[in-house]
């Protein structure tokens, strides 16, 4: 496996800066919470769970220096910290559930000192780190369920390991059906306009030994059509109550593609991403990104001057074309308003308990 | 409209460098068949269409410097080069259309001497760039009969004015439109991996006042489950005797995306586009390009390295998805093995009768 995606390391929070990927490995260090920010917003670290961790410990960067005994002065300090963390990417829910955690962190211990919640927050953005491996390796258990060897599995931006702590959410089960034996090939989607398919799952599957073949976006039909792909598994950014999927854009196209092509469309969905309190995708905020990612992001200018540019960050893909979603207590299959509901309440897996891939 | 694709101006082709586009307008002379060669393997000239005309002069440039009396020996000649530009690109048909146009020149003066035959290339290549205009000035009036004011229209990759001599196939409805004071919407795929929507159909577009949106190729599916497109219009390298189409890798699966979304798929198709030799799409070649178009194409290197990629030039859209194709002499609706076969026969516009847009 890949270096950790985000690790505490000398009171601060050291990332893998994924903008600098495939060519360069850089640690960036993070020792604020206007760091953190910075970090999320410009996708140095990216991929929902990987923010909402990033998000945690930047609550705690941001209030550890804040010089009061007063209760309610710091966790006002904290609510300001947290209202500006969860503003750098509107689309995630986990930015909200990671914040939300930490809140609730605090209402846990009515009586402790200020110190004492600071080291609460610490310690809380800490134990996200080992529960988001513990959940990500139960997705790749249940997963790999319906892998078998020789099938090719498309995928789409990346949702593997560098965009959770560690493991991944879509490419779990790959690492796992890997440790088991189970060899697939993987179809990786570039995913214009940041080409984080081509930069991030590329390369983290060539580093874990997994076969990969890159693909530009508009060649994923090609591919189904010639029989290459038996599964398709993307990650999510956000699932509705009713089973609608935000993810990155495209997600929606491969979706409607694979229908045409007979091919399972499965969504890797730690529960931290399943938002009970929205109806339906038609209620998640769609961030519209810098038109200058398309025209120019790729390192010179591809379009003319002026041009008007429509840069979707997300797409949102109805609950109808979901085969199922692989989460951290197993496979969620329709109806899946009711089965979503259902599996919230369930126990996850244990992070002491879980051994490593 | 823009500056016209190709010109015969003081003894050589005058092409404008497609890849030099959108940030410099550069013409480039072609003064040999090899010149012509390197421009079109090279898609500094591209387009089915732009191909065949460009290498009618090309056969044209390569043997008006062969130093013979005899007949047999220039017409060996003319196959030497002939046979050599044809391998520059494997799956338009056009290219090949365009040879035999010039062989069968050839043919039809059996006195002629080289010095005459010389002439009578050049001049049959200067007809294919009239016939070329009065084709798709043919097709932008039957096609734009298709259009009302404030429909949004899809179209991928570049078969606009810069892929034919000056018009455009798949873009001159809009522009006949326009002229008739028809304002369309025009959302440009920008066609990875060398960007031909981004860099060419977005600045022809802006060019001539229509206005555009650039969107990557996988936002396609958002736009139409948006409502926003009214129409998909694409051109084709090859269109076989059922009706199946060979274009630009992406097409297929925008076909497959319209239909989900009751959108009608229309192909602009020059009847030397149509090629009866060939039953179906199978038996077409699909070009596979360097892979470098997709790892490194975009300016900086964005995939790791030596990473497995796939990167075919074109896909085959089955004719079930096919609305109706657009040529010169009408739209063709199914039964397309019956219709196809008709029209190849009908009378087609008279260049010296086509008024200008």
């Amino acid at each position: 496996m890949h270096t950790p995606t985000l690790t505490w390391q000398d009171d601060a929070l050291v990332i893998v800066d994924q903008t600098r990927l495939p060519t360069e490995k850089v640690l960036v260090r993070l020792t604020s919470a206007d760091d953190v920010f910075r970090a999320i917003r410009s996708m140095q670290v990216r991929g929902a769970p990987a923010i909402g961790i990033a998000a945690a410990f930047g609550v705690y960067l941001g209030v550890r220096d804040v010089a009061t005994a007063d209760r309610q002065v710091f966790l006002a300090a904290v609510d300001v910290v947290a209202n500006r963390l969860v503003s750098a990417r509107p689309t995630a829910v986990n930015l909200a559930w990671a914040l939300e955690r930490q809140r609730r962190t605090l209402s846990r211990h009515p009586q402790a000192s200020v110190p004492e919640l600071k080291q609460l927050l610490l310690a809380e953005a800490q134990s996200m780190i080992q529960e988001d491996n513990a959940v990500c390796l139960a997705i790749g258990r249940h997963g790999a369920e319906l892998l078998r060897p020789g099938m090719g599995i498309l995928t789409h931006c990346n949702a593997g390991g560098l965009g959770t702590a560690r493991y991944g959410t879509a490419l779990a089960p790959i690492y796992v059906a890997k440790a088991r034996g189970i060899d697939v090939h993987v179809y990786a989607d570039e995913t214009r306009p940041v080409l984080q398919g081509a930069r991030l799952t590329a390369w983290e599957l060539k580093e874990a030994g997994v076969p990969v073949t890159l693909i530009c976006d508009n060649m994923a039909a090609v591919v189904m059509q010639r029989g290459w792909v038996q599964a398709v598994i993307v990650g999510t950014d956000r699932v509705a109550r009713n089973g609608d999927v935000a993810n990155k854009i495209g997600t929606y196209g491969l979706a409607v593609l694979a229908k045409a092509h007979s091919i399972p469309f499965y969504v890797a969905a730690p529960r931290s991403s399943i938002d009970l309190a929205i109806a339906s995708g038609a209620e998640i905020p769609i961030e519209e990104r810098d038109p200058r990612e398309v025209t120019e992001g790729m390192g010179r200018k591809i379009a003319p001057d002026g041009v008007h540019v429509f840069n979707p960050a997300f797409d949102v893909t109805p609950a109808e074309l979901v085969t199922a979603f692989i989460t951290e207590v197993g496979l969620v299959k329709p109806p899946f308003e009711q089965e979503l509901a259902r599996i919230m309440d369930l126990p996850g897996p244990d992070p002491k308990a879980t051994p490593p891939l």
